[in-house]
């Protein structure tokens, strides 16, 4: 190892163990924190951040990056995804990322109020001023990646893929559901409806059942906890992850398939490689990789009939009262429903990627300069009139909905549909290379398929880009292909 | 202002919201971690110190100092604080701190084995090791202060206070006992045995009650949580500030007391002034000081007649059952009990100041070289022998008991005694500049107690040194005379 890539090591090491710092002090802020120590919190993280941002962008490290020879595979990605990282920390004036912490900083205040309110008008200046920081900084980043200024953006949530990669995989998605979506439609209705089970189901029968079910999928609470927060998250660090989730007394479905769903993202970081802990490589790949891991385990495998079977009688043992709601056909029925709605986040499997694609056509044409703020709402309500034939009656439930953009975040959107059809892809090739699998999950075993997912995922970190990861796993980029069976078994048939 | 001293301000201020990320994540690995995050949160507390550090030696650092002027008390007092803190962090070279801080580590790990297995021999060459590295920063210390080599050491746990203060307040107190421990005991034998409330006592009931009483002396949960640890402390930082207890289901005593004397400390981070947050004016005084604020509200104001006249009634509608051991005056007798005891922190107020003082005098021997390590058994069971009469069985209940030395913390534990000194002295001088204060106290009202406190002790910050705090306070410097006087009130009347 020269010793310009050892002094890099040992430099990323310090920058990546600012991150845990500031992962678990962004954990206690949702799950913990009083709320008087808010304006602390910010202050804190904000000096982690800074003191983060200065040795990546310090002048030794540029000379040592420059200097640095890195031999294996495993090094030489590791190098390339240090400068990386210093590439894209560097291409951006210290003034614009001020302006854009700010910016967005106030947007999202705004956007709190004015979502309530369904009022457009209200954040539409502080969203214009969020809009125009974002391209100046997709141009920068354009400037010093060689990518396009969109693909510039998507490629700070998930790196090596962009928006040639995703076009034809939504366009054949959007084909798909226009045909799709009324099929399964008239098929739901010629069955029986499902039944919900009766609560009120007490939290803390919710919360020792939820921590069972995700100790029994792999995730060891040596390594983890399990609290609440308004909204549930995965967070902390590979070897202390923290997930949270709520509790409502009415349901325990939110809960309980949101803990399966953190649980996905957990064990992906509890099964990175810890011989490359603290390194670039060693992190996991992008946000579309870690949203197929939380969807492998909570849409692949636990609403799988294999899995159901095993988990009614678990939930009724559970809870009591008549077992008819728990019965494995019923709750088939009750978490595999298609319905037409106009928010992204209680969506059903089928439509939720016409919400993304929506969002993923409208934010290329925000920074793109093709699409002015004011004609937002206008062109959302077109959008979801096209894909899913509703026009949402206020903003409230168009395009005030999200955070994301009101935040700053643009290209983040096509992570969780790439997600989505990566779990599809992925648990196929699983399907196909580990005998059982399904016979283990009627048995209530994740351990076949957690297997697989610690050897073909997991423990690769950020060794291979998304595509040539999928290759490795799969025997093919990602495809659509995969997605549209699963639902056509789970919808159409 | 002038641009230097402006400047020293923003990097100190940098240098406590580090101070602030790892107070939280200190509190986290006590209260919140699971077992498996240890290693990773060590990586953290290191890298954040390293970080810390660094800012404060740092060159620019020395040249701001000697070109800065401060004008008005508050801004001259902050000046000196500053110089005083880059002082002692460049009085040690690299070297002593990292063979300090791997000596320390070592030798607390071989500790808990060794007072389990109360195998002083075990422990001793890494005693040894620590005690060397002790005395070498002690000189490193004396030559940049000026003080002696022990005072330089106490000087990092309370600022403005030697041996040479301590010493006739201790030798008084050492008199004081000698008479005053017979007589307590025969007065004490001569009464009523106390009667102990029955349990079991549901920890969520303890928990609730702990919470309501920690309100009412005046914690202000929006800033503040009350959990769980095994060492019960104070952390977090002013605005958001962390207490912890142990609940056992047989007695309520503990955690409940507890809760009072962690709620002391909190109050007092609650009450400095916001003004001068994260500047080292703005931050409490030392460890003296920061006890004196647990003890007046756990010893002199929750164990007064006065508030336990309130506190009796309340503990029996929350617990239940035979109301005769919630008498105030059984109460009294059960919280106000002396003993011959050989562990520290089990010790009554009475006895507790042998315990610091066999320590004081042993910790001076062992840096001063005029007492080896190999012969401290000896001399611990000694001198517990002329201050309390009694001799350890074994050296798990003599020297190994304390986790400070093997810690390397020398200078710290006169801070206990100083502190219930203190808190005497305060209470004596609040009694006498507020009336009606134990008449609020008898209706369970702290509120002009803590205002007193807010303004002659919380509100000061470090303005003031140890003395000058006393004197400001009290118009006189620490005496043992009001913390004698209190005692003889409570167990010789």
């Amino acid at each position: 190892m020269n010793e310009p890539y050892a002094r890099l090591k040992g430099r990323f090491a310090r920058i990546a163990t600012l991150g845990e710092a500031s992962a678990m002090l962004g954990w206690d802020a949702s799950a913990m924190m009083p709320p008087g120590g808010g304006a602390a919190r910010g202050e804190q993280l904000a000096v982690l951040a800074g003191v983060a941002h200065g040795l990546l962008v310090a002048p030794e490290m540029a000379e040592d990056l420059a200097a640095a020879t890195a031999e294996g595979e495993w090094d030489a990605a590791n190098l390339a995804l240090m400068r990386r990282a210093h590439r894209r920390a560097t291409a951006l004036p210290e003034s614009l990322v001020e302006a854009t912490a700010r910016a967005n900083s106030a947007c999202e205040k705004v956007w709190r109020e004015a979502r309530a309110a369904s009022d457009f008008a209200a954040v539409r200046p502080f969203l214009e001023t969020v809009v125009a920081l974002q391209r100046e900084a997709a141009a920068a980043l354009s400037a010093a990646t060689g990518l396009t200024p969109y693909d510039a953006l998507m490629d700070g949530f998930q790196p090596g893929i962009g928006a040639a990669d995703v076009e034809p995989i939504f366009t054949a998605y959007e084909a798909f559901l226009a045909d799709a979506l009324p099929r399964a439609e008239e098929i739901q209705a010629s069955r029986p409806a499902p039944v919900r089970p009766q609560g009120p189901f007490a939290t803390e029968t919710q919360r020792a059942l939820g921590r069972r079910l995700s100790e029994r999928v792999g995730l060891d609470y040596d390594h983890a906890r399990l609290d609440e927060s308004l909204h549930p998250f995965c967070g902390g660090t590979p070897t202390d992850v923290r997930i949270t989730t709520r509790y409502v007394p009415e349901s325990f479905e939110q809960a309980m398939l949101g803990i399966l769903h953190e649980t996905g993202h957990a064990l992906y970081e509890r099964g990175l490689p810890a011989g490359w802990a603290r390194q670039p490589v060693g992190e996991a790949s992008g946000m579309a990789t870690h949203e197929s891991q939380s969807l492998i385990i909570e849409m692949q495998a636990s609403r799988s009939d294999a899995f159901l079977s095993w988990l009614g009688p678990e939930l009724h043992a559970a809870f009591g009262g008549d077992p008819a709601p728990y019965a494995p056909e019923n709750l088939a029925r009750l978490w595999r429903r298609v319905e037409r709605g106009f928010i992204r986040t209680e969506a059903d499997e089928l439509t939720y990627p016409a919400h993304v694609i929506l969002r993923f056509r409208l934010e290329q044409a925000l920074i793109g300069g093709d699409l002015a703020v004011a004609d937002l709402p206008g062109a959302w309500a077109e959008g979801m009139e096209r894909l899913l034939g509703i026009t949402p009656p206020d903003d409230r439930r168009g395009c005030l909905q999200d955070i994301h953009w009101h935040d700053g975040a643009f290209g983040y959107f096509p992570s969780y549909t790439l997600g989505a059809m990566a779990a599809a892809q992925l648990m196929a090739a699983a399907r196909a290379a580990v005998p059982g699998l399904d016979r283990a999950l009627a048995r209530g075993d994740f351990a076949p398929l957690l297997g697989w997912l610690r050897a073909r995922v997991h423990g690769q970190g950020s060794r291979l880009g998304f595509q040539d990861l999928m290759r490795a796993a799969t025997g093919r980029p990602l495809e659509a292909a995969d997605f549209m069976e699963h639902l056509r078994g789970r919808y159409l048939a």
